[in-house]
């Protein structure tokens, strides 16, 4: 086994941009991040484009104005990222090479400056889309705190974890349809529920409607069918991450999920953050896995520090509340499996894997009962209502009641931010 | 409730073509069937087909030549059915219409004769391809007499149906990325299996390889996210039924299924026929439902006969066996319940469904060990292997076993065939 490094400080420096907003210590994307987008101006045609401080940079109209070009073709033609992001490590680290050369401070002459400064536009004037096609979605329950807790609800604590958890990153597929861009309104869906002392389900909405805070891993490159990966080869496949809120009914869950898994409770909506956090960016911020408590097999043998610190926050807005208030907060670190553990055991037996792969890591939850990731556990299964400053209480979601995922990586003296994800309650459909 | 009809009898004779071998009442494509399907011709591009007695009948190019003519655009200028699938009941009627005109006995004149017969191609001479592309992949478990018998083997007798079987259709989202065409060979996964006596999993071959018998209903047109759909709507949106072998590696599920469902046991692969059977060819057919263990939900109420009488069988080849020989004969009608009813429930949370979309119905077994449709059944469970003419034994796929799926109705003197859907097991990787 390779040795593990155990929070390995980010040793890199901010790197200053003439763009001044992206120099602020708590601005979400400075130089160093270069996340990826999609976006429109005025109902226009979506565009590829990347986030600098306080604005959006049109990638699409800079391929095309031939200031940035392609090691490997075009990589903006279109409106999603998935032309550029099939094209691999090679062509990702062109792009960010050539971006922060173009953008880091003293290094771009001012003429230059003139043209790039008609590609940018300030964040708030622009829509954000869905970053990239959605080819197949598949959700992982891969943090222990999570899968213990609500084990524990289910079957007790001394039966809480299922005899595989240990050995398999555990998943199942979603659905990809419903994968929607942060920001778009969420509709309370409606279900087969089992109320509690009636003996046939009715068809009804759901009233214990919930959200999961989680880490999307996006797939860049993709695998052939009947070829498991190594964990190396899953790590070169991975092109980026992003929030991820995968909306819960749990009471629709719990009359169907035996014997084949989650399918309705599930398949109304997902929300992802519309910033794409490359690897690159995020590279500095590395921590290992945690002490395993069984050996894992061979073929998902950690090969040193493979997860992200990557602080992680809900906020809530409710009608009564004067501002939104944060109700957890927790960090990626807490996982069980990495992302790159997640995508090789995907393809273990041969399943290909394609670009535009997404895949959940499931509900990240810390230790500690402000730092879980779904109300299900907040509230413990609705029986310990968590309290909000307006005196409110809440066991799970109200309509009109506003999520927001929010995410950052902390260096020295500036943030790798992704962003928020966010998505407000509609009432269900008469 | 409408009232049901039972086991309506065809009244549509066979409509006589031109194409003499179509008239052969053992041929499955005669001209009242007109299935759909991608077939390329010495490596060249793939283009949609419909077949008519012993050959394929180039639609790509008779839109070309001006022969066909779309009611709502291009039908054809691609290499997958999707496009037209998107079009609709009155395209699909319109072009029915114009193939039963051109091919039908008598009505074409000879002129025309000579030109259709550019397009047409002996069947044994073409590659077939997947006849569209699959947008998303669900897997049902629809049929009740299989959920009995899964059931009893893990459960027993008394717990072999879970509490919501009488009310929802169960399913579960599968793999759209290894869904392949009929004639692709299965590589044997690997995957985590636990033997019994050992305490740790280990990553080996699957050793309970087992084929599944289905038939896929085909999402033609989509719905929209938030929007639950009736079964009217859903029938509306149904283009058209293929055979469907759910492949299935037994120890690597029964590891991995609870408690979210099965994931790699299923991933590695699933083969579909190369023809789509149009609704207009099945319509003739229509059986209902059975009788309703205990009633449905309104939104899922049986509307008319919503099965079809398909017969269908199983066929091994090994490398003993002189000939293939069939090992199961069931039928459609055995369903619990109908893919309307499982379009309609899989959209019921607000599910957006899309054109491409591939439903499996679940493992169709009859009551009779003889009309089991999967080695788990066949052999109970590996308790009871089968035996083959040859005198050899089966209770799972051994490699170089070829599993062939048939299906066809039975009218007054025609078929309306789906011709075969098939896959040899190949070794598993070293």
């Amino acid at each position: 086994m390779a040795p593990l490094v155990q929070n390995r400080l980010a040793p890199v420096p901010l790197m200053k941009s003439w763009i001044e907003s992206a120099n602020d210590p708590e601005c979400d994307f400075p130089l160093n991040n270069l996340p990826m987008g999609v976006f429109s101006l005025d109902h226009g045609e979506p565009r590829c484009c990347t986030a600098i401080g306080k604005f959006v940079l049109d990638l699409t109209g800079l391929e095309d104005a031939r200031i940035i070009q392609g090691s490997d073709g075009e990589m903006f033609q279109t409106s999603a990222l998935n032309c550029f992001m099939a094209q691999g490590e090679k062509a990702w680290a062109s792009l960010r090479s050539q971006l922060q050369t173009l953008l880091s401070d003293g290094s771009s002459i001012s003429s230059e400056q003139k043209i790039i400064k008609n590609f940018l536009h300030p964040a708030q004037t622009v829509e954000m889309h869905l970053p990239f096609k959605v080819s197949e979605y598949t959700d992982f329950y891969a943090c222990k705190n999570h899968a213990f807790n609500v084990g524990t609800m289910l079957r007790g604590k001394e039966n809480a974890l299922p005899p595989n958890y240990f050995h398999i990153p555990i998943g199942y597929n979603g659905r990809a349809s419903t994968v929607v861009v942060g920001g778009t309104k969420i509709v309370r869906p409606k279900g087969q529920i089992k109320p509690p002392k009636k003996e046939h389900p009715i068809y009804a909405p759901s009233s214990r409607l919930d959200m999961e805070l989680e880490i999307g891993a996006v797939v860049g490159l993709p695998s052939e069918m009947g070829h498991p990966i190594s964990l190396e080869e899953a790590e070169a496949m991975i092109f980026g991450y992003v929030l991820l809120n995968d909306w819960s009914a749990r009471d629709i869950q719990a009359f169907e999920y035996q014997p084949l898994g989650p399918f309705q409770a599930k398949a109304f909506a997902t929300s992802i953050g519309p910033w794409v956090i490359t690897k690159a960016a995020l590279e500095p911020f590395r921590v290992s896995t945690p002490n395993r408590v069984k050996p894992l097999l061979a073929y998902l043998e950690d090969t040193g520090p493979m997860l992200y610190n990557i602080n992680l926050a809900i906020e809530i807005q409710t009608a009564s509340l004067h501002s939104a208030t944060i109700i957890s907060k927790t960090n990626y670190k807490e996982m069980y499996y990495s992302a790159a553990q997640q995508l090789t055991h995907h393809a273990s037996s041969g399943c290909a894997m394609n670009t535009g792969d997404l895949l959940g890591s499931g509900t990240i939850s810390g230790s500690q009962s402000s730092s879980y990731g779904s109300f299900m556990e907040l509230s413990w299964g609705g029986e310990k209502p968590i309290e909000l400053p307006s005196g409110e209480t809440r066991s799970f979601l109200h309509d009109g009641d506003k999520i927001t995922l929010k995410g950052h990586c902390q260096g020295n003296g500036y943030r790798i931010g992704f962003g928020e994800c966010s998505g407000e309650i509609l009432p269900a459909l008469k």
